[in-house]
């Protein structure tokens, strides 16, 4: 059976790095992977139109073969001084713990919007191969603009309602986000408690249904989490956990040795903590003593800014009880490795 | 690679029916799993020692090939009057609506397990081929006892830290039960929320670390789903909810509507309200209306027996909205019917 996806983004393996945002895919990570022959991804949640140029030259630097970009679609919040206040209240004995100031500037949704604006120009003026977006659709022009200069576009969606509003939104792919993901849900339509499918339920339905094609997400690491994708009907997998913690990887030492260290009675949950959105990491002291608050935080990005500091003092303290550790659930198979290897073993290994 | 548990067990297919308790799993429905080859299971959770050996015997009557049962194995639990008091003040409007009875009559823990005992005893005396156990893992002298007598047993395992446990009491299998599952969580070591691991991630790290052989369970409805479980390493499929809709199942019609009903706007849920043990069931108006209290009623069996009249007469009046509609995640594939022809379906479409 030809892989429709496959040819169209003429890429030779169905591996897809997936774009973790902050920092982990660093132009060396993202062009590995294209040059061993999967799609490469920056994550560009959390930079601006010019650091997002900036990312895309330097990949584009380190390898011809195609690449792609994620987008975060703004979704649209407010700046509400008293949930503002409760959650710096909250918030206070981990930044006295890590000497840390608070943060009193947030960005409105307007100017979130228009950074989200910026970097669509980017993408379509350095016409990168493919570009995906989660936390929603953007709106049709974006589409539009970006199919008409040949850009691939993938939605990302968790249930089979947002799979069929990806598709209906004339993007060319989707990437269905399964339960065992790490780091941020991508549920637009749904709550996040309908959002938690697991890919083996969440693959078959989709396909049965969708005609583009779809890329399964959440927990594979390994050859034969891509083959079993494969069986149920994805044209790829995503992974992020597994090239998280190779050796290009941008991500904090902290984070992949908390990885690559999780034992048994370790485990990965979700939170609004850190972000005010719910993603899935390693739970830790941070995780647990904000539980009883995290529905009462303010929506992200506003408690994402919030917790900055506190982020950024504890990974300079080599203190993994305040960082997010975004990890899926099945971390076991992590190893410290290089892309190449990674990209040897998820194809040759039998 | 030649497959350890079909051998063991000697069924030709790798497919075995989900031990369903509750009345779905009649003597036809196992009798035809097994008939096709694969196994099928008493889920006699429910049951009395007496109506066990009925059960088998009905199963005996209708196949000569292998075929298996599960027992629940109890968990300590106390009468609660206070609790119990709450419990039945939150189950008031429903017993007003649908005209019942409160329950005043508890088993209590030693009770249950002299039930389960006799269980046990009626298993050995009738040779059953199989017995694989929920809830936890039995005494040591239970599983000796079966071991002895041939008779192959299996444990029921949420995480990879209880399917340790299950392979080192000297159990011969173990099935793995995904987030994606319908019906009670069979955690015993992890609490619900580490429990809920999507099969993509757990199979492949328990087949990494334990040495007998995995059975996978949870949102495998078809074809893809047995040969995405294979890929990851498990030697056969276990299916609920596939079977629960097919003619010869002994589940409410009511209940076989729902799932085969379900639309894009339904969504399944996990609650403890119906038994005081969490399973994944269809979102309806029992579980909504008792969400805030849910974590305050008694334990199992307790709730189970207090919601007993409120169940019966709303299957009775065709009220699904105060019915236990158990669904796993992938209920879109269900079909009315037959064994046979499922099971065609399951081994024979490409």
């Amino acid at each position: 059976m030809a892989n429709q996806l496959l040819e169209a983004i003429s890429i030779s393996r169905p591996i897809i790095q997936a774009p973790m945002a902050g920092g982990i895919t660093t132009a060396e990570l993202v062009a590995s992977v294209s040059e061993a022959g999967g799609l490469g991804m920056i994550g560009a949640g959390y930079l601006d139109g010019e650091s997002t140029r900036h990312q895309i030259q330097k990949v584009k630097a380190g390898t011809n073969k195609p690449f792609g970009i994620n987008l975060f679609v703004p979704t649209p919040y407010k700046i509400e001084i008293d949930l503002i206040e409760k959650a710096q209240e909250a918030l206070e004995p981990f930044q006295k713990k890590l000497d840390t100031s608070v943060v009193n500037e947030f960005t409105s949704y307007e100017q979130t919007l228009e950074t989200f604006y910026e970097q669509v120009n980017v993408v379509i003026e350095e016409k990168v191969p493919v570009c995906s977006f989660t936390f929603g659709i953007p709106a049709p022009d974006v589409i539009l603009s970006m199919k008409q200069k040949g850009i691939y576009t993938i939605g990302t969606a968790t249930t089979l309602a947002e799979a069929l509003a990806v598709e209906e939104s004339g993007m060319d792919a989707v990437v269905m986000q399964g339960s065992e993901a790490g780091g941020h849900r991508g549920n637009f339509l749904a709550d996040v408690e309908q959002s938690m499918i697991g890919l083996m339920a969440l693959i078959p339905q989709t396909v049965d249904q969708v005609k583009i094609p779809v890329i399964a997400a959440g927990g594979i690491m390994d050859r034969r989490g891509i083959k079993a994708a494969q069986c149920l009907g994805a044209q790829a997998a995503q992974l992020g956990t597994a090239f998280l913690t190779c050796k290009e990887s941008g991500a904090n030492e902290i984070h992949k040795q908390a990885i690559l260290q999780m034992q048994q009675e370790d485990r990965t949950t979700l939170t609004r903590a850190f972000s005010g959105k719910s993603a899935r990491g390693i739970e830790n002291d941070f995780i647990r003593d904000m539980r009883e608050v995290e529905w009462e935080l303010p929506d992200f990005p506003i408690q994402n800014t919030l917790t900055k500091s506190v982020r950024s003092a504890a990974a300079q303290n080599n203190d993994k009880e305040a960082m997010s550790l975004w990890c899926g659930q099945n971390p076991n198979a992590a190893e410290p490795i290089t892309v190449w290897e990674l990209m040897h073993k998820l194809v040759d290994e039998a």
